[in-house]
């Protein structure tokens, strides 16, 4: 009877034992299902976030070709197209690895070219990892586009946007972003804060743009034997401003998509961004209307532009209120650099120089100022540390690389390709065939109605052509 | 022994319930993670959606453009960039506290302003649902802009679009979607059913752009005389249309967004939302080839934005096959509204006030004809509350505004401004300086190519502004 | 004492084993609310993918418009907006349950007609799965009318658009994917591997693109009588440029979307779509280059689409490097193709035909040969019986469908209001009012500033129309 007692405890006890046993490892699959679905919805927001940074190229080439004249429409939407197809291709076999790749000395990665990390069948995070990262690389080189537009050769445009994509923004990069893998970059290491890229996209790019313009020299009429500066209109507001209100669109991927995870961070990342662009688009508009005596549209707009990329580096680590206070300054110094650039005779069409460059160095100077965990001259020194590395690293290896193509296949198209315009000349084309317009703004040329300057049509159709085919 | 067996019991016993315990404290992890994760899927969504609702700024800009003359639209996409960005402001300080802070009478809330119910380290998800709020406080602001178009003062403009996002559209709010924290509104507390707001977003818009239009009087020429309309045409039918587009997907974002969930309703949401939209396109279509011979444009495409307007209040209680019967009936609606208007001769260059006014009403009838779980008297009662005291509280109040703004400051530009275009006057700019355009449908000015009326040099560029630099 | 024991052991293990059985509850109600989550997870990304694809409507629209006339856009807008309205209408009549209803035969559904199956309080993804769908169907008829444009009656179009999304499409569609409730198609019985529609949607709109360009005869000009072509010049590259960038972000949509589920899937085939748009893009400019002298746009442009069409089909199957091959290949086969078309005078342009029919069987055939798991005998001929179906299903009843058309209500516009222009004669507007346009390219019509061929009030407010309100 006792035995039987005790076997039937045992036999009892072992039941129970056993489906806790069955319940532990349910309970431990259950955790795992739940850091799958986890990531599963770190895979959309990321990637979802890819998307809304990809249509920045539409923004910036809409920016880009609004804030400059018709005749030169097709060749930005060409240069926009191919920074971002060249630099998908190069970030590929590259850029990637340079930036992501096993980092041993921290000054950039020596692994996961062409994507040779990624395994079939293996974890594909690199490859939503590789997505988020190839559409800021294409950033950087587009920024340049702007500060180098209506005068650059298309071919030299290519050669440069290679470099930018595949060399110099991937080394800087990996030294503020480190390795996906192993190691980490030296700035990082020092405790360097730039979230979502102020320095390590938009300063890059915007050194390198200070770069090409200088080498390319101001565009033919655009500043006058007197020194006064002859504006040249853009030809398309409307087109610019629906290009701004893309990028900022973009940004809400670009900023709270730095995190790559699906979390609640996200939410004060996007007060952030949408704060400081508000504040940068009202206080631009504002100074330029009390300097001008009108509220200037293309200020307003590189006003919204400056903010965001003023909040870019500290967006997870300022309040909002900051935001709104680092937004509003950047507001105040994009007017103020526009016109400096213009001051000292450097020509950028678009204001890229000043909004992702000068606004880039003061975010990451603003992400220390502001940050919420409190600021020192520890913090301070190393922001510093980043914007000074940045200039060093970017401006002087793209002036060469610009003098060098400038030397080897030519930078500047001709006097006359200028003028007639990068379209007819570079890609035998018009932007608006069914159009009048009018070629102002550079001297020697038939002002009026009407462009008779060139063939109409365009060259794989041009009657010459086709007889080849 | 039998003590020995009462311990072996004990301990076995002791054992299997640590054991369950420490299983139980891991199911309720487990429950914990589950919710977090699904937080995280929430404000992904939210602020997802919330970024299609920000991309209709754009739609609006392109619309408000599309639909009028070149002269105007530097000064359009300066007011909707600036109703964004002041409102983002005004709305961080005032708007969202009025509408969503702790509401003790049901008439307005009296916490959260300036985002103080965020503390750092606490529960973002105020931010989050700030973010989602603040573009459709923007869309009110936006709405009243198409139907003043062309012929109000920028100044105006900015201090009008101030109250309506920090006091008439936040106070209405918070009578029909109540409190974020204590409390709720007295609409909301009668069964007000208005989902994403037909009424609190759109109607608001609507009739506040009614008393604009009234106050402001139709543009120059627009009605003769002899109390004939004459067209004024727009200068970009694709700009509009790619708009329509744009609202449309921002629409998507609008409607199912406003679950602030990650939840399965909002496929229902989707579906209707679009199957409406389908339908108001059609039918306004039809309608205007029956009425006028051919199918056009103009109420084509705001037959899609009635049809969407239309399904907004009811979006989440409606079955598809009503969302195609709310979206036809606003289709037609839509039509005769625009033509009732022009009858009385109030001039609304896009049709504002027929598309979010009248729709808006219509759709939040509709949500109760239409309810899934039934319509009573009650519920209709109820909206027809609702509808009223929207036209009770934003139209005098409105009224008085713009009034106030008229006598004190100017609402409307002098009749040469308005002639020679805002975008000379009132931002010393131009739209498209490299081509010639016609400065129709102004009577006294010359008609014909080119518009050598204004100097086409934008001030902060400009010889003489340049000086004072 | 003894019975006190075995009473207290009982009592124990039953509370032991009762906690446990609340435990089992409880870890089993987490495993029902871990699938919630990612239920919740996948009706967010199905949704929102859904919003790209939607968005492709507009890049299609500007595509479409941009590379042709300005005397034509108001009637592309008109046609873009109405295919996508008129199929959401048609396509929840009848194309979806055709497509994937109970299908018994394997060659088109029987249910789920009007939404039928979607019960009030029932499962609703059916109504998100509709929801991704339909924004498939609208492409298919969309990619139609690029090929047809500029000779058009817009009331023939309503109809063979009616018909595409009502009937050609989803019948094909059903066999290559299936059923969403019970039974399969054949095509996919037999392996058929068309992940995101390279056949499907982009071969059944090209090919019957192709029936349709052939019916209608190439428009007033295109090709003159000694057998040269003529070009006809599009009204406006950017806006077609940003057209391309917006299909390529919808592409995001299309292809990654096509898992409708949230999984880490969609990370390889976001990096397939975007390398093989950026191999497509680059390999047509360099070929341009080469055979043109000039990097030509209109072809890069169309080399993106080439690419992206062509990874339809394998992007879940192919690796990354592959991808770009396949992208590459497209690229080339695109200029050929679109040259070929010329030659032999059937006149498509915006080279629909090319992009999507022809580079749509490049991608199903691209699929087979790249496929991860190998490349066999069996595969490729599955593949090509899909190609070859896809054409004899589509090409004959489209080509009859329009022969139809044309002997009843007529399919193309006379040849007067071929060179007045669509806008003016099928909507009584015209797209831009402001600005002189050159009516160019058309044989027998004043070339020259200004259009005074028509009236350019728009119908519904015209003095002669106003009179019948």
């Amino acid at each position: 009877m006792k035995k039987f007692g005790l076997i039937m405890i045992y036999l009892m006890w072992s039941l129970s034992v056993a489906w806790a046993g069955d319940e532990a490892s349910a309970v431990t699959s259950n955790k795992t299902a739940i850091d799958l679905v986890q990531s599963h919805a770190d895979y959309v927001w990321t990637l979802v976030a890819a998307v809304f940074v990809f249509f920045m190229q539409a923004g910036f080439a809409m920016v880009e070709a609004g804030f400059t004249r018709a005749k030169n429409a097709v060749n930005i939407m060409m240069k926009n197209l191919m920074d971002f197809s060249m630099g998908s291709i190069v970030y590929w076999a590259v850029g990637f690895g340079l930036m992501f790749g096993v980092s041993k000395t921290g000054f950039f990665g020596t692994s996961g070219f062409f994507l040779s990390d990624f395994k079939v069948g293996g974890d594909p995070w690199v490859l939503a990892f590789w997505m988020f990262q190839v559409v800021f690389a294409a950033t950087a080189a587009t920024i340049v586009s702007g500060a180098m537009a209506e005068r650059t050769k298309f071919s030299g445009y290519l050669l440069y946007s290679i470099f930018i994509t595949g060399l110099i923004y991937p080394v800087f990069g990996s030294w503020a972003w480190g390795s996906l893998f192993n190691g980490s970059g030296w700035l990082e290491g020092l405790g360097f804060i730039d979230f979502a890229g102020s320095t390590v996209v938009h300063s890059v790019g915007g050194w390198a743009a200070l770069a090409g313009a200088i080498v390319l020299g101001p565009r033919l009429g655009k500043y006058t034997k007197e020194g006064k500066v002859k504006p040249i209109l853009g030809h398309n507001i409307p087109l610019a401003a629906i290009g701004v209100f893309i990028l900022w669109l973009g940004w809400f991927g670009f900023n709270p998509g730095s995190t790559t995870a699906a979390s609640k961070d996200i939410a004060m990342i996007f007060v952030n961004t949408n704060l400081s662009a508000a504040a940068g688009a009202i206080i631009a508009m504002l100074v330029s209307w009390i300097k001008f005596g009108k509220p200037e549209v293309g200020m307003s707009l590189n006003g919204a532009l400056a903010g965001l990329v003023g909040i870019t580096a500290g967006c997870a680590n300022v309040t909002p209120t900051s935001s709104i206070v680092i937004g509003a300054i950047a507001g105040i110094i994009v007017v103020f650099s526009v016109l400096f650039f213009d001051k000292i005779k450097i020509d950028d069409p678009v204001g890229a120089i000043s909004v992702h460059g000068v606004c880039g160095a003061w975010g990451t100077l603003a992400a220390g100022i502001f940050n919420m965990g409190g600021m020192s001259l520890k913090i301070m020194s190393v922001q510093l540390i980043g914007i000074v590395s940045c200039f060093v690293w970017t401006f002087p290896l793209a002036y060469l690389l610009f003098k060098l193509i400038d030397v080897t296949i030519g930078l500047r198209v001709s006097r006359e390709e200028e003028m007639e315009g990068l379209d007819a000349t570079e890609h035998g084309g018009n932007a608006y065939p069914d159009f009048t317009t009018i070629n102002h703004g550079t001297p020697g040329i038939l002002s009026g109605p009407g462009n008779p300057n060139h063939d109409p049509v365009p060259s794989y159709a041009s009657g010459k052509l086709m007889k080849q085919i």
